[in-house]
């Protein structure tokens, strides 16, 4: 961006063409390299008014986090490599870092890379400030992480995620798998644009499933939960197929396709897993103390935190014991979201429990619980079904009429009165004609056009552009009428 | 983060430790791989309660950019490394992406690098959604850009800018020019911390220097101009002495330091401009036609721009012929803002008018007038200084003590009750000793605490943690004390 003095003559022209620039551009244009810019694949960008809708948005995400008590905090978007390595190595495409103009025997830097989650960021940043935090430390995080995978339909290599967890030293209540539902709940049901969708969590505990396999003897345990996770997609023939390949026997077959097609409300959750324990005495009759105790365990969890979320809307959580996240490295309660109308999509949600966040990096017991809202895929869903209003591509309320250059004075300060007030304002950049700056209003969506005096002693007047009623205002008083407001300023 | 099968059997005893893992701590440590993180040079990051304020000043200047109708944009973190050099090769310290796991023979990605400012990816956007955008367009951009430099005293490797920019198509009326001070000191002043700071715009117009070296036949004007940029921090003396070395005669050496000494408030630049002018006909005398024109222009526009400022508190901008922003690309007016009792500092806030924004990648002549606030610069200053209010660790403005677990029920819906309201209320996540959880709010610097009935038909009463004063309260319609809510509530 810096011109260096060999090149000064030519670019002097450039600097004094000021107003003449037009008359100059046919010239110009021959002279100069074009370099088109197309949008570069898995990086997304939004016009003025759809980075409306997302700023609305994160305001609302972060509202709702803050509501109950989060913290908001940002880590650099990078990591050393190692520290990203240091629980072994990581199965997703990280980017490195490098400098353009490093000289090529310079190593005085330790391996830069862009972060792919928060959790690992998070992990560094608790074991790195343990001794300035609070515990139990609840903090929200919304930055954008990097993956540097082949993009492909709703597949960003930079996007944003949404996370809150809590971390806390040695031990961590089970209050807080119960918050988490509930404040993502909220989350997602009141963003704009998410009125016509419905969505359902689903909370399950891995110590069930795998406390009953332990019981039952079976070895395979991470397959066996690994074909749980698709019980959905597969449906139950191919699922019971799948897992007598594995070499289970039919009882233990049945027992564990029964007991992951568990869904329920959080009432009555209790009662079913009751049920299902005293059908099957052969679980407590055949498990070691310790397999018995990890069962035991996930049940009592799994019926504290559903118990915790009976105020919250039918439908809106349900116990769902073939929730097992995949080979995550979850420990009890697990979450995952859906779109109940789609729930093919995928999670667009997910989260759970675990008993060490940040071992790597510091010698404690730091056990977390967890959500992450994949913003950016969720967004981006749904922008392209229509579901949001794009008509405002300005910030502004209000469009400032210029009426003539004597009465620029006199329109800006009716703009700072107006913004005092709150409102936004531009002041309309030229004494053009009003038709022109009332047809710039319309096609940035500004709400309002108000018109100061165009001399000295007469009245304001505003339009409403929704509803194109126009009448006499003071700028110390005025508001938008309430039919007026629900059309117009948001 | 993903256990592969053959590492099941280790990680397996720490799925179910769950609430065991204390007991189990000093054995894991023995097998534990501790890699102790610290901090990467140049890649700030903040404690909760720097964050805190940190959001505060990003939402009063977004508050004060959209007041005045600017939208906001983002672009990718990146652009193509061809589309970062389309101007030609660039001074900048850039980092560029690898993929840790590309192939060697996989060269069907562009390359990419991280943005170094906001200037470029503005620009390119603009020329690539121009048909979607409509004109002027003015908009914000508050994002991290990256510069690969030698990290040194408030200077960092990752940091924020604050960016607003007009752009229109072949002309852009002055009116812009003038605006942009104006906002920039409405975001300045009133940033929390700024309380103790005198801050100052500072406005010139490049025409008036070039255009009198011209007029005077002054041909090295690259080299005055850095000269003259460097007035305040020389001095006079050693100014005279570097302009005598570049070949000026007596009275191009007397003229120069005379205009670029001038500074003065916008009501009385117009007489002193004017008043040189009468006393120095020499200029008038010996230039060409163009040259005079570009003199006069910068002069006219000039008074044109501080006309328009004449609104604002004494000092807080001034017009400064010293100004003229170093080599960069501006063609009239220039901006810098310093602490008036810390100049030495260097400008935290700069920009100006350039005649052709994206004419690398558009045909077509896009002048525009911007300003950037070196975000991350200033707050570390203040955050240095210790000029904020750190003691807030947490956003929640009321705890809500929990009795005992009979009451959890009644206390979380309470809480509830207050979120709708509007507050941010963390529920204490265990029902242990009142003074345990009193102490938890202290700690986290939460301004009020509030007591549910610890059985049912007792009252709820709320503790001023700054005051100390306790006084019963309904959910429904509790409110701060104006004295308490000066000290606590934000």
């Amino acid at each position: 961006m810096v011109y260096r003095q060999k090149g000064l003559r030519g670019k002097r022209k450039r600097w004094f063409s000021g107003r003449q620039s037009h008359k100059t551009k046919d010239r110009m244009s021959k002279e100069k390299k074009i370099y088109k810019p197309k949008s570069v694949s898995g990086f997304p960008e939004w016009l003025p008014e759809v980075r409306r809708v997302e700023q609305q948005w994160f305001d609302h995400i972060r509202r709702v986090f803050e509501s109950y008590g989060f913290c908001s905090i940002e880590t650099p978007s990078i990591e050393e490599l190692d520290v990203l390595r240091a629980k072994g190595e990581v199965d997703k495409e990280i980017y490195v870092l490098e400098r353009l103009h490093k000289e090529e025997d310079d190593d005085s830097d330790a391996r830069l890379a862009l972060h792919f989650d928060q959790t690992v960021p998070l992990a560094r940043y608790v074991a790195q400030h343990f001794n300035d935090l609070i515990f139990p430390f609840k903090r929200y995080q919304m930055q954008r992480v990097w993956r540097g995978e082949r993009p492909q339909a709703g597949r960003f290599r930079e996007f944003y995620q949404c996370d809150i967890d809590v971390i806390n030293v040695d031990a961590l209540p089970l209050h807080f798998d119960a918050e988490m539902p509930a404040i993502i709940w909220e989350v997602l049901n009141d963003l704009p644009g998410m009125e016509g969708e419905n969505i359902q969590l689903r909370v399950s505990n891995r110590k069930i499933l795998i406390g009953m396999c332990e019981c039952l003897g079976i070895t395979n345990i991470v397959e066996v939960t690994r074909i749980i996770d698709k019980l959905e997609k597969i449906g139950e023939q191919d699922a019971y197929a799948d897992l007598l390949e594995l070499g289970l026997n039919d009882e233990q077959l049945a027992l564990i396709i029964e007991i992951s097609s568990i869904k329920s409300s959080p009432s009555e959750i209790s009662g079913l897993l009751r049920d299902f324990i005293a059908r099957n005495d052969v679980i407590a009759r055949s498990g070691s103390d310790e397999a018995i105790q990890t069962f035991n365990g996930g049940v009592a969890e799994l019926e504290t935190v559903m118990d915790q979320l009976k105020h919250l809307p039918e439908d809106a959580v349900i116990a769902d014991l073939s929730i097992v996240r995949g080979l995550d490295y979850y420990t009890g309660t697990v979450y995952e979201t859906v779109f109940t109308d789609d729930p093919g999509y995928g999670s667009i949600c997910s989260g759970g429990r675990y008993d060490d966040l940040a071992g790597s990096y510091i010698n404690k017991a730091l056990p977390g619980v967890g959500i992450s809202i994949g913003f950016s895929r969720l967004f981006d869903r749904l922008r392209q079904k229509g579901a949001f209003d794009v008509t405002r591509k300005s910030a502004a309320d209000i469009l400032m009429v210029l009426p003539n250059e004597e009465q620029r004075a006199a329109a800006a300060e009716t703009a700072r009165t107006l913004r005092e007030r709150g409102y936004n304002v531009e002041l309309y950049h030229a004494a053009q004609k009003i038709k022109k700056q009332m047809s710039y209003a319309e096609r940035k969506g500004i709400p309002y056009v108000w018109f100061p005096p165009f001399e000295a002693g007469q009245d304001h007047e505003v339009k409403c552009m929704e509803t194109g009623g126009q009448t006499k205002a003071d700028p110390q008083n005025w508001e938008p009428r309430k039919e007026e407001r629900d059309a117009a300023v948001a």
